[in-house]
C-alpha cells in the first residue's frame, strides 16, 4: 500500500514540524518569562514578554514582507499558548529555573533552527529575493528575543554575545544554497535546520564568540 | 417626532465619543509631555513623545491588522493635535504638573477605556478573531505608553506595576462578551468602557497590583 | 542636439541623487558602526546597527505608508551595502574614528537632507497629506538613528539634543511649500535639501539647541 505509506510519512513530517514549532514557541516563551521575572515584571508583564519572545520575530518578518495580519495574530492559538506558558512559568518559576541548562540550550537551538528555516521559506514563498529572505529567516529566529530585551530596557543579547543570529543566518543560507544545488525543498529545509542547530550547539559547547573591536 | 429624537440621541452619542476621543488623546499627550520633560528631552523630543504616547497604540494596532496608513497618520489633525498639546504642555509645564492627581487618573482612565473599546471594535470590523481583537484593544490602550517608555530607555510601566493593561483587556473582553450575549453594539461598547474605567479607578483607589514572582 | 543635452542633464541629476543616496547610506552606516563598537557589540551587532542606522528610517516610513516590503528590503543591494560598510568599519575602526569631525558633520547633513527630501517625496507620491508627508520625511531622516539608540538601550539623541530632526522637518516643509508656490518638483527638492543641509550645518557651527524645560 504505497500511497498509504507515503501519506504516513507525510503526516509524520508534518507532525514533526508541528511538534518542533510548538516546542520552539514554548521554550522561547519560558525563557522570556524567566527574563521578565528576573526584571521584576508583574504577571501581565511576564505574559507579554512570553508572547513577544516567542512570536515577535515572526511578527516583524510578516510586517516586513507585507503579510498582515501576522500569523501570530491570525491564529489565536499561538498567542493563547504563549500567554498560558507565561502563566505556568510564573506559577512554577522555581521549577522553571531548575531546568538543566544543557537541555534548555538544546531545545532553544532546536527552536531557533525551526524558526530560521520557517522564516526563510515563508519569505521565499512571498517572492523575497534570496539574500533578503535569509535576513528574514534570521529575524524570525532572533527578533523575538531582541524585542524582549528592548522592553526590558537592555541591549539585545543577540547583538553582543554568542554565535546565535549567526547560526540562524547560517541555517537560512543553507536552505537557499541547498535549493540552488537542486535539493528538494524538504531536504533543503532539513539541511538548513541541522546547520543552524549544530553550529549553535557547537558554539555554546566550545564557547565560540564573534570578535569585538575595542574602542576608546 | 421620534425620528428626530432618535437622531438627536445618535448625534449626542457621536458627540460624546468624539469628545472622549479628544480628551483621551490630549490627556495621554500631556502625560507623555511631562514624562519627556522629566527625562530631559528638548522641545522636539517633548512633541514626539506627546505624539507617540497618544497615538502609538493605535498605530501598532493598525500596522498589525494591516490597515495602512494608520488612522493617526491618515487624518493630519490627530498628529497636529498631539504636537500642539506637547508645545502647550512645554510652555505651561508648571501648571501642567499641578493638575490634581485624582483628576488626571480619572481622565486617563476615561481615555484608556475609550481607546480599548475603539481598538477592539476596529479589530472586529477587520474580521480579527475575538480573542486577538481583545489583544488589539489592549494594545490600542497601552501601546502608546509602552513606546513612550522604550524611547525614554526604561521598562514600560505597564509591564511592572498597576492594574492598567488588565483594565484595558477587561474592557475589550466585556465588549466581545456583551455582543455574544446579544447586546446591541452600542450597549456592548458602553459596558466595555465602563468595565475598563471602573476597574482602573478602583485599582488606583485601593492600590491593587498584580502579583510578582521573586527570582533570585 | 537639444534632446541629447536634456538627457545628459537628466542623467547627471540622477547620478547626483544616486551618489548622494549612497553617500548618505554609507555615512549613516559608519556612524552606526562606531556607536555599536563603542557600545561593546560584537561583529554581528555592528553589522545590524549599521543596517538599522542607515535604512531604519526608510523602513518605518514604508511600513507607515503601507508600501511593503520596504524599499530597503526589496533591493538587496542596500542591506548588503550597509553590512559591508559595518564590516569595513569594524576592521578599520581606528581609521574610521579619525575622520575629521567637520567632514563627518557635512556628510551626515548631506545624508539627512537627501533622506528627508526623498522621504517627503515618496509620501506625497503615496497620496499622504502634506503635513503628514513632512513627518514622513523627518522620520526617514532621523528614524534610523532613533532605532540605533533604542537598540543600544539609550534615549535617542535626536530627542534631547541638537537641531537635527528640526532640520529634516524644515527641509521636508520647504519641499511642500516650494511645490505649492509653483516650483517644479526638481527645484522644490533642491530647495528642501539645501534648507535642511544649511540649517543643520549652521546649527552645529553655532551650537544651536532647542529649549528644554526644567522639571523638578
Amino acid at each position: 500500500m504505497p500511497t498509504l505509506s507515503i501519506r504516513n510519512v507525510k503526516l509524520n513530517v508534518e507532525a514533526i514540524v508541528l511538534v518542533a514549532d510548538l516546542v520552539g514557541t514554548v521554550v522561547f516563551a519560558v525563557e522570556g518569562a524567566l527574563s521578565a521575572m528576573r526584571g521584576g515584571l508583574d504577571l501581565l508583564g511576564v505574559m507579554v514578554i512570553s508572547f513577544v519572545a516567542a512570536l515577535g520575530g515572526g511578527v516583524i518578518r510578516d510586517l516586513l514582507i507585507g503579510d498582515t495580519p501576522p500569523n501570530a495574530i491570525r491564529d489565536w492559538r499561538y498567542p493563547a499558548l504563549t500567554f498560558a506558558t507565561g502563566v505556568v512559568a510564573f506559577i512554577f518559576h522555581s521549577a522553571a529555573q531548575q531546568f538543566p541548562i544543557g537541555l534548555v540550550t538544546v531545545l532553544d537551538a532546536a527552536g531557533l533552527a525551526l524558526f530560521a528555516v520557517a522564516g526563510v521559506e515563508k519569505a521565499l514563498l512571498f517572492r523575497i529575493r534570496p539574500f533578503v529572505a535569509m535576513l528574514m529567516g534570521t529575524v524570525t529566529g532572533v527578533g523575538g528575543g531582541a524585542i524582549r530585551d528592548v522592553l526590558l530596557a537592555r541591549v539585545p543579547v543577540v547583538l553582543h554575545s554568542d554565535i546565535y543570529a549567526t547560526a540562524a543566518f547560517a541555517g537560512a543560507f543553507t536552505v537557499v544554497a541547498a535549493r540552488r544545488a537542486g535539493l528538494p525543498p524538504g531536504l533543503a529545509a532539513l539541511a538548513g535546520g541541522m546547520a543552524c542547530f549544530v553550529l549553535r550547539v557547537l558554539a555554546v559547547s566550545y564557547g565560540w564568540h564573534l570578535p569585538k573591536a575595542s574602542l576608546g
